[in-house]
């Protein structure tokens, strides 16, 4: 099976795996919260978490449907923390992936609430996960939490909201984006490892690929961010010019190096692992990304 | 030790160690967030879901500090929820508990990221409880998501804000309150019972005494708030009066009846437990709550 035939399969099995867990519920009293989550949930995205928790469950040695509780969960992490970075009181964003945001649609009540009960719902899947080792469940949710909480995302986004006014130093800048999007990526990778089994040194390897994945990411985005027009990408565009972006403390000729470099870093990492051919294409792919 | 000094012991314990998990992180950048988390975690309250789970741990045969993982995320998802249910998008309340809420102090932006965040530390600090039996920690976190998420609390909480411009049906209030009140009182003596290694029986008997317990409770909150003034309970009066509260339903005679009704349920539940004093007087002394 070449990369591509790989991606679509992961991508078509996530989705209707998401589907289903909500169908199931769909006859509950509360159908409009339902609603507002697979409005969010359902709606587009790349599903690169859920793509990375299956691979590294894969080449840990497991049928990598093995993962798809824990790459659910992380989608799902994903999608609350999108309706909650888009209300007013925090990003005041109309839309996303051109489509009107949550509360745009539902009212930030039920948007809030929709955030919330997505962010919950993600532990009651993952806690459904059958791991071949079954003392890893504490470990996996541990990982899910610490990747997701204070210290991890959520800490990153106060800590951005708090930047706005000033301009940071070069290790505040990477602090910030190794919680904000750093966490959940290093979630996904960390919890396919133990979705299959695999070794510590795996899941090591897993968490610095994450890292360098990570960044490498969040660099190009910012370059994007920077480059693209509101038509070609489907959000409102520059809403991060103003923000302490990596553009704006390396210039986009250096960040254009230290992509290379991150990638470089993470497929490095991938050493412990003997099949990381899709892995490694992926983060390339991810990381090449234009306009 | 009788039951007052039991109750102490218990508050006194729960006060401690959540201070002590968030003093260890104290040190981070973030520190506003954890701050702001704090000001609502810290910030007074009754302990009743910490001291069930406690209490649930110890008549099931172990040391009820055992059961402290657990104590602490149940009543980190209760702030978390306060907090939420404040904000101008829900309730829009100025005052909880005496004090200014969360987002008057905060922010708006910041008290939505500590209920987050609370949110997900709760399930952190959970995966570190040490069960009896270690496969348990797969059920105890899927109850905990169960009880809070979207067919939980977070549900109750949507069909609340959905039904204040209509009359409920009996049924129907019946349902909203076991999801918003009942949920995490079921969460908390159930995850107790997980703690102190309790029997399928204990298990069972736990789960009908939340549920008798929560109704008992909810119905006595609802008469509470006729009848009180702002002075006496430090938060709002009569908010809850347009709603479909039990008061407008049954009036205030009949919920008297119920109110004990309920408690001896709840109080019969637990007869799979050998020593079930303490929860039989701490039941009644929650339900016979005056002005």
């Amino acid at each position: 099976m070449n990369h591509e035939q790989r991606s679509r399969e992961y991508r078509a099995y996530i989705e209707s795996y998401l589907k289903e867990f909500y169908e199931k519920i769909h006859d509950q009293p509360q159908k409009l919260l339902i609603e507002a989550m697979e409005y969010s949930l359902l709606g587009g995205g790349k599903r690169i978490r859920a793509m990375l928790a299956f691979e590294f469950c894969r080449i840990s040695g497991r049928d990598w449907r093995d993962a798809a509780p824990f790459a659910a969960a992380m989608e799902m992490i994903h999608a609350y923390s999108l309706i909650h970075d888009d209300l007013p009181c925090m990003d005041n964003d109309d839309f996303r992936r051109g489509r009107p945001t949550n509360h745009r649609v539902f009212g930030e009540g039920i948007a809030t609430l929709a955030g919330d009960a997505l962010l919950t719902d993600a532990f009651l899947l993952a806690s459904r996960a059958i791991l071949p080792r079954s003392d890893d469940m504490a470990r996996a949710i541990g990982l899910m939490a610490e990747c997701a909480g204070s210290a991890g995302m959520v800490g990153g986004q106060v800590l951005d909201i708090l930047s706005q006014e000033r301009e940071l130093t070069e290790k505040e800048v990477l602090d910030i984006q190794s919680r904000k999007t750093g966490g959940l990526i290093r979630g996904a990778c960390c919890l396919g490892v133990l979705a299959g089994g695999g070794s510590e040194a795996q899941l090591q390897g897993a968490a610095r690929f994450a890292d360098g994945l990570g960044l490498a990411f969040q660099i190009r985005d910012d370059m994007l961010d920077v480059l693209s027009t509101r038509e070609e990408m489907g959000t409102s565009v520059g809403t991060d010019a103003a923000k302490n972006t990596f553009v704006r403390l390396y210039g986009l000729e250096r960040c254009e190096e230290l992509v290379k470099a991150y990638t470089e870093q993470a497929i490095d990492a991938l050493e412990p692992f003997a099949d990381s051919g899709y892995l490694a294409a992926l983060a390339e792919s991810l990381t090449e990304r234009r306009v």
